[in-house]
């Protein structure tokens, strides 16, 4: 069920909205490297992370992240721990100060809780919200107002429950911070007026236990003095993450899933890629037997989210689908449905098994 | 170089002081399931953190914990991120409470980036120092006294760059906080008057990225409201620690570890073989051609830190002992010398491979 031959294993095909499926060729260098990584006598996990050899390992990573994504010198990369729900609090402590106030588009879930943890921090409020949608739509960039004082813009790029996604970043005054968790890696993205980028990896970047901070150089000169010295940027920053001991497992996976990326052709091939598999499942989605409930403009091309026309079908195909070696098809417990999450390492055969299942399904009941 | 086989593989004895060498057969199991796990399809790096086969991995790791340790059930077990510097900031934050106090023993540098963090927080003091003996002993408990309105003593259990380790912990009205990093399941331990243990993973538990919390349930009645979700001990004890996604990879590999260590014999039976170990060393430190330079009574079984009586040979056994296979022995850049860290899963093998080098060298030297 992959793009690689997979004789040897047993694999079904995972539509995890996350910690989600890996490209089996990173997971089978994982596997021959496991005791010995590269004739140096041990794992990845037994090294200090002092050694050269995990160096090269964690400077590849971040070269590897600057390569695909275009990010220039006036960036950090910060290789961090605690997942986008600790970043909730890091950004707010770090860029905004007593005083000021931050503006967050609140498009789901996770711009919710963001926005509530920065109300923990200072003055953060909701320059807009779709809450009373559902969230089944992404607001008109002209349907809000950024404060002209904000101190910086918060955006959930993808919503992995709801199943919407920015195609286009509204323009601010004010510097962007973007939670990209669930969609970083999976097109090209502009860093024009971006002030900081944060993703927890385990959607479209490797395992979980790493969380990824993209940020502006500058922003990091206001930040207020007396933080918690993990929860200040600048340690990280000024370190190159090794301040501590970084999450090197994660983080040696993550760089084997970017040469991944890399072979296959970078973002703009990837981007495609994602594109013709969201196509594949949203072309059936016609409002016959499967529809979605998402306005097509704000349609996610990671987190695929439908209803069957008769619901109370639903949980007969998902248990017909994990029969089929098709699992974790089951919208989140908040909103229900089906919701098929396609990251980059889904492989495309894994999305046409999909469609195949869903018109046999189809056909069976209509 | 391990106690069980390992003719496929090119194995060195690793000394790091951290991350750690692991256990050959823990490595060899993770490399097995690294692309099916157990049969179900996907690597554990793959698995939804809310589904069924991950759950059992995670509780596993807790009860594994709780049985070797023989925790009660007054006391929460935390799976965090984030390495025991953040909870140089989580403990205070949580139990130091406005108006009170906090007492911290300095027997290194990690109890003083503790202090210093707690000191950011709230009010805390150094109960005793012993900077001027270059934190080569550790007090006696006669020698300081505990601020009897302390709202804790904090206590590092084991130094790993001196080389001292806490035989006995002082008693006191104050819950004991420790940081166990570095001797955590290397021994068995009381938890009569302790409120708090923490420990980064890396050293004796399994791979970075995972932070273990052991926390007396009623100290979580006082923690001071408002604090940033992620940062709060109640978040991740009323959700099992699946409040967010939790490391699982390295969570995975630490209950691998702690299923080695009980078909080992558990504490008792590796407290054993790692005073054995240690023996060996220090067996060879009587201040002839070796010496250490720890107070006897102060000194760690997992970090045997020691210098040649010519010190401008200690380069020369480090590069020979490398040559050796016997790897990472060089000191902490701050004091210098040979360290060998004898964590558990450091071969008794190993041990002896050292012991013989290190006879070698002086029958060609002295």
């Amino acid at each position: 069920m992959s793009d690689s031959a997979a004789d040897n294993y047993y694999r079904v095909t995972n539509f995890s909205a996350g910690p989600a499926t890996l490209p089996l060729e990173v997971l089978e260098q994982a596997q021959a490297d496991l005791v010995d990584y590269q004739g140096s006598g041990m794992s990845v996990m037994e090294m200090s992370h002092r050694s050269p050899v995990y160096d090269a390992i964690h400077h590849g990573l971040m070269t590897s992240l600057r390569r695909l994504l275009h990010i220039g010198d006036d960036y950090d990369i910060l290789l961090l721990q605690g997942g986008a729900s600790l970043q909730f609090t890091m950004v707010p402590m770090n860029l905004l100060p007593k005083g000021r106030s931050a503006d967050y588009v609140v498009t789901g879930a996770w711009a919710k809780k963001a926005l509530a943890e920065a109300g923990k921090v200072g003055r953060a409020r909701a320059a807009v919200s779709t809450a009373n949608d559902n969230f089944q739509r992404l607001p008109a960039i002209e349907d809000f107002e950024v404060d002209p004082e904000a101190t910086y813009l918060h955006l959930t790029t993808n919503n992995t429950i709801a199943g919407t996604q920015w195609h286009d970043f509204p323009t601010s005054e004010a510097p962007l911070v973007l939670d990209a968790s669930s969609d970083i890696l999976s097109r090209p993205m502009s860093f024009d007026g971006v002030g900081l980028v944060y993703a927890g990896a385990q959607k479209n970047l490797g395992p979980a236990g790493l969380t990824v901070v993209i940020v502006r150089r500058d922003l990091l000169d206001h930040v207020p003095e007396g933080l918690p010295t993990m929860l200040d940027y600048r340690t990280h920053a000024s370190k190159d993450s090794l301040f501590n001991t970084p999450p090197c497992w994660s983080i040696y996976v993550a760089g084997l899933a970017c040469a991944w990326l890399e072979k296959l052709g970078g973002l703009e091939a990837i981007a495609t890629r994602n594109r013709n598999k969201a196509d594949i499942i949203y072309s059936r989605l016609t409002g016959g037997f499967y529809r979605s409930p998402i306005d097509p403009a704000s349609r996610s091309l990671m987190n695929v989210v439908f209803r069957l026309r008769d619901e109370s079908l639903e949980s007969e195909f998902l248990s017909e689908a994990a029969k089929a070696g098709l699992v974790n098809l089951k919208g989140h417990r908040s909103v229900g449905g089906i919701r098929a999450s396609l990251y980059n390492a889904l492989p495309v055969a894994g999305v046409k098994a999909l469609a195949d299942f869903m018109d046999d399904f189809e056909a069976h009941f209509a």
